[in-house]
């Protein structure tokens, strides 16, 4: 077996025996596993809390009062709860301020939704995992990197594979060189030396004269088969073709801490974490209730709100957590202190978007042998996700666009979303050949758009972070808040997980 | 949100404008996706063909064959065909040679089973992929490198993530340092230097100076939470720590071809692709029927077996399409040339060994946020494989112990499954704390002593490729052969697809 042969002679050629390294006293003050997260626990004394905005924050919030025999309830806008974390499907509508309501044109199947807010979860935010499991919300694996995922580089799309190869090789070569060159700042002997000239050549995919002449790790240009030729692997690309940066990006994405395998959805959509909230807080979320005002009064704070009906309603409580994204809160009718008000208005979310598109024929599997994972385009739509589940089954649905914010994101928001179908079924041609007629139903969201959120996630600035972080995160009066905005894991459910937490050992004192 | 930001900035310090780079015709001329692999079209001429050997090779023949009105049986000597490709389950019996009978004690459950054969399916292999989606059989993502799994080094047992990121940070160092010396073997400008050298820092993770001095990659010290404190992350290890061969085993295993992500596995078991073949081959597959001497006679060959009810049968069929491993086929009873007959006893199969434990506790998901992937330690245990499926459900299978072959293998193949069990446990220790007491009911596979298989893949030198390969692949007379070994893919089972599309173009001559 080639490559099990090939990984066990490599180390043993580049390794030797592991006796000779020195007890390594560095590696034995680490835990191996960080404890796993929790919630504080809540005196069992039944006060009582209103919570406005039933996304994640909120809902957590509620929760873990209701847990404590608090009574709670929880005043959300939307028809279901769960704000930015939502899976839309077929028949589900979106309306951006100013634009056209789109329908989901998409067949039912339980395979076909998109997640046009958070997708994924880093197996280390042990909150939201936790309240997973607590749901009996099912899990399984989101592929974050594929390596047969396409880089569209200026000859074409090229496997991530191969650049990922490559990089490693030119990395390696040079390494090499520069340990030739007295580059390892500690003392080691010539033996050590060697040892590692072997490993940084196993590393790399060198050759015995530490040279990337191209390896298997890049593909096969004649795979392996059942005849008499062995394989041949692909020969190395022009260097050169390393250094575009969509490049670079597109090979260290999967190296950040948010970012790393294992990656996890839930099954059947992110919207199955709040519908598992929704089901546990049961009366105690009201939906359809769009709060138009927050009034300090006798007794703590006075909520007013329209439901569904039309009709406005108020409810005065001793505490308020207020549970909104800060745009949303900045534009509210309140009695905050003019510097919380500032700070609201002051703080830039990101305008990420995000495209979904139907395909009748899951051609990235047929055609790419593509499971999951993301493709990287220059273009404006940046990022093409496949499914990571579903697979062979019949249609699909890809994410046509996911871009974070800047030029690409305006030009994105400022389209009705029939020219957003468009121009993204354009960009993604430069991935798939073909792919403009593959694809179909459009659907958008720009965050920027969506009034209940007002953006993305929050993005402090450093200065942000030194004066108003401090105080947008502390208590007021009767009113207490949460959301993601109020941690240092923006853009992350775990984030507002962390956040409601934080607000809980508030509320207790 | 810190790592999306960290990322962009990164990458535009790094980079600069993509338009700087000249076209790179070198990308041009790549296919981006490789065509689909199909088997070859047989003529509907209605021939007889006796299939020896009920594994993936034999049933892949036996199914093409089949699709095309051929008249076809496959002997199987088991109670269920598959051979290698195999799940267990509650209630399942495994014996070795000379060993006893070893009977699963888990609970029954839908996620609770070990694929002590092939447990992984490579997203590029398209034969046995083809078959799944032809047969039905559902797939879902596997876990191959987890970057929260653990490698057991001196200091004790560390993720995965650390030493990859303290890797990166090493390696990318020295390619400063050799870019500095001159390392590049291209010309570039000074411009291009520059935004190489910059490009390197975001790659390795490191900072101004281009020195690593830790990044979040690596993990955190401090975790980012919703205080008023930003997150710290971990600074780097000794790199001496570095030096070690199981962590440069660890930290390269998934770049190699048929490793790299998306890695997928069947729902269910790897068992399911057998049992989808055995659906549509309906009663041409004859279980239990144990095969004992191959002959030619007039009109082609005559084979003869054991029933299951212990009577020998016989049959004559003008071709055999003979798919026994190797060394099952060198001990049985044939009028093969001598020349064929000492390629086979030659042939050396590696000694692989696999073991399942039972833990009624998802320790390694609850107290180590480790979902899926595998750990590596230095003892002879060598992997820990986590499933990838079942996710905070109750209870879980992991492979205890995954020993591609040489002395650790050898110890483990001589023990009894009990004694096998105890030190496996034992093994565990290094990775887990209290994962002895924690996992039970072991159940082994040693495929050295599996007297229907002889091992568990074909180890070909590289003399024997050039000489007896040849000479085993070649049909002789009225036989023709197939297997993983006959293919240069061997220890997968897109080996064994890929052999038996070549013996049914050999069958077509």
């Amino acid at each position: 077996m080639i490559t099990r042969r090939a990984l066990l002679d490599g180390v043993a050629a580049a390794g030797g025996a592991r006796a000779a390294i020195a007890t390594l006293a560095a590696l034995g003050g680490l835990p191996a596993t960080p404890a796993a997260a929790a919630a504080p626990s809540l005196p069992r004394d039944g006060r009582r809390v209103l919570v406005v905005g039933g996304g994640i924050a909120g809902l957590v919030a509620a929760y873990e009062m209701r847990r404590a025999g608090w009574e709670v309830r929880v005043l959300e806008a939307a028809s279901k709860p769960g704000g930015r974390c939502m899976t839309l499907r077929a028949g589900d509508t979106v309306q951006e301020a100013g634009g056209p309501v789109q329908r989901v044109a998409w067949p039912e199947a339980p395979h076909l939704y998109l997640n046009p807010g958070p997708a994924r979860i880093p197996h280390h935010h042990r909150g939201i995992l936790g309240y997973c499991r607590a749901l009996g919300v099912p899990l399984e694996v989101l592929v974050n990197e594929n390596r047969a995922a396409l880089v569209e580089s200026p000859g074409g799309p090229v496997p991530l594979r191969r650049l990922q190869a490559d990089m490693r090789g030119l990395v390696a070569e040079l390494a090499v060189k520069g340990l030739g060159a007295g580059g390892l700042a500690m003392p080691v002997s010539e033996e050590d030396l060697a040892r590692l000239r072997g490993a940084l050549r196993f590393w790399g995919g060198l050759d015995a004269e530490a040279r990337y002449r191209g390896t298997p790790r890049a593909g096969w240009a004649e795979g392996p088969g059942a005849g008499l030729d062995p394989p041949k692997p692909l020969g190395p690309l022009d260097p050169r073709a390393l250094m575009v940066p969509e490049v670079w990006m597109a090979a260290s994405f999967a190296e950040g801490i948010d970012y790393q395998a294992t990656m996890l959805q839930p099954v059947g959509g992110m919207g199955r974490i709040a519908a598992g909230f929704a089901r546990a807080l049961g009366d105690a979320v009201v939906t359809g209730a769009e709060v138009v005002s927050l009034r300090r009064v006798e007794g703590g704070a006075r909520v007013t709100w329209r439901g569904a009906d039309g009709a406005m309603r108020e409810e005065v409580a001793p505490r308020v957590l207020v549970a909104l994204p800060a745009p949303v809160l900045a534009s509210l009718d309140t009695d905050f202190s003019a510097e919380r008000k500032a700070a609201l208005a002051a703080l830039r979310y990101a305008h990420a978007c995000k495209l979904g598109f139907y395909a009748a024929r899951r051609f990235w599997e047929e055609d790419a042998a593509i499971y999951g994972g993301i493709s990287w385009t220059p273009r404006d739509a940046l990022q093409v996700w496949y499914p990571s589940h579903g697979f062979h089954a019949e249609g699909g649905v890809l994410v046509g666009a996911y871009i974070f914010d800047g030029p690409s994101a305006q030009r994105f928001e400022a389209a009705a979303p029939e020219a957003r179908g468009a121009a993204m079924a354009a960009d993604g041609e430069g991935l798939h050949p073909g792919y403009a007629k593959a694809v179909s139903a459009p659907v958008s969201v720009a965050w920027g758009r969506m009034k209940r959120a007002g953006g993305a996630w929050a993005e402090w600035t450093r200065p942000q972070r030194a004066s108003e972080y401090p105080l947008l995160r502390a208590p007021e009066g009767p009113y207490v808040f949460a959301g993601e905005y109020l941690s240092w894991l923006t853009g992350w459910q775990e984030g507002a997980v962390l956040s409601a937490w934080s607000a809980l050992e508030d509320l207790q004192k």
